[in-house]
């Protein structure tokens, strides 16, 4: 039987509560493998090196890419962000599913690169909760603000290429609705080999 | 938005334990609607008019067909099967998930007719715990037990067009997949209105 992974892919929009949602899926998939991206940006509070992210420097970034290492890279104003082929393609040919966390650029890269991988949105319950969550979080300026709602249009246009898109009102039912996905995609027919499993030896 | 019902078709093997499974399902969603299909063969012991089938005779059934009443029908070796349009596009307008119970022919046709239905295959943990089934129903004669066992053989052959196959090892589980798979379809993009949801109005 054929034992690869699947890979899973979740985007949705700053704010949206991504992290929560996205530990409580770890906590009710044991198996299920988070990779993790490379950056250049300088880690956040809280941030830890081989946790949210390998923090590595422009230079070790641009030499990585040197050495065809990525699977997929974007550069943002200012940061690189990419994918390593040793986070993605080592785990899912052991028979372990890969999460990885992608904004829209990304995750279209990845389809592209694996069409049997499964992308799923995570959208907030409408804009202005998105709005009064962002400017609750009080880390935007004005000016900050407004780019972070002009990316949310630009990005929500994408979600039309996503496979799934699931709510985020309350984050236990988000999560568990995405534990599902994840359950009920390895259930399709075209990710079993059921060929020949009910013929009669007789 | 799109408030269409979806339309769910169910197949299994004979003694495959459908029917429990299909009862926990309609406990957990009692907004699904189960269609009743029509038959020409006489009720079993248990069975119900207007519960499991409409039991019609013949006449009526070859009427039915004449009138153009049914969405497909089948006849078997002495039966008449077949799916009432009034019972499909009635609900699914109304935006009501119907459940349909057909067997491979009959899941064929309606995939051909409704392409954006979801189509599940149950199946047993393995030939052999059928087939122990089967006998320890006590209803299956040695011919009989031949005869399904062959079906199993052609229908399995069939598992391939379905778009999901789950095992009935505990009804509870198997049950509790369908109703994931289902609530998973909903959370297709594909079945969602979220074109411009995002879009600023300011």
């Amino acid at each position: 039987m054929d034992k690869k992974g699947m890979l899973i892919v979740i985007s949705g929009f700053s704010g949206v509560g991504k992290g929560t949602v996205m530990q409580l899926v770890f906590d009710s998939i044991p198996n299920l493998q988070f990779s993790i991206s490379c950056t250049s940006r300088k880690p956040r509070a809280g941030e830890e090196n081989g946790v949210n992210y390998f923090f590595i420097t422009e230079e070790e970034f641009e030499e990585k890419i040197k050495n065809d290492e990525f699977i997929e890279y974007t550069k943002t104003f200012t940061n690189y962000y990419g994918t390593l082929k040793s986070e993605i393609d080592g785990p899912l040919s052991r028979g372990v599913d890969v999460l990885l966390e992608l904004n829209v650029v990304g995750a279209r890269r990845i389809k592209e690169l694996y069409p049997d991988c499964v992308t799923i949105f995570i959208t907030p319950p409408s804009l202005d909760v998105l709005k009064a969550r962002l400017i609750g979080r009080g880390t935007e300026t004005k000016d900050s603000l407004k780019r972070r709602l002009a990316e949310i249009e630009k990005e929500g246009k994408d979600i039309e290429n996503y496979d799934y898109a699931v709510t985020n009102n309350v984050a236990r039912t988000c999560a568990d609705a995405v534990v599902h996905i994840i359950e009920s995609e390895h259930l399709k027919v075209s990710r079993q080999n059921l060929k020949n499993l009910f013929v009669s030896e007789e």
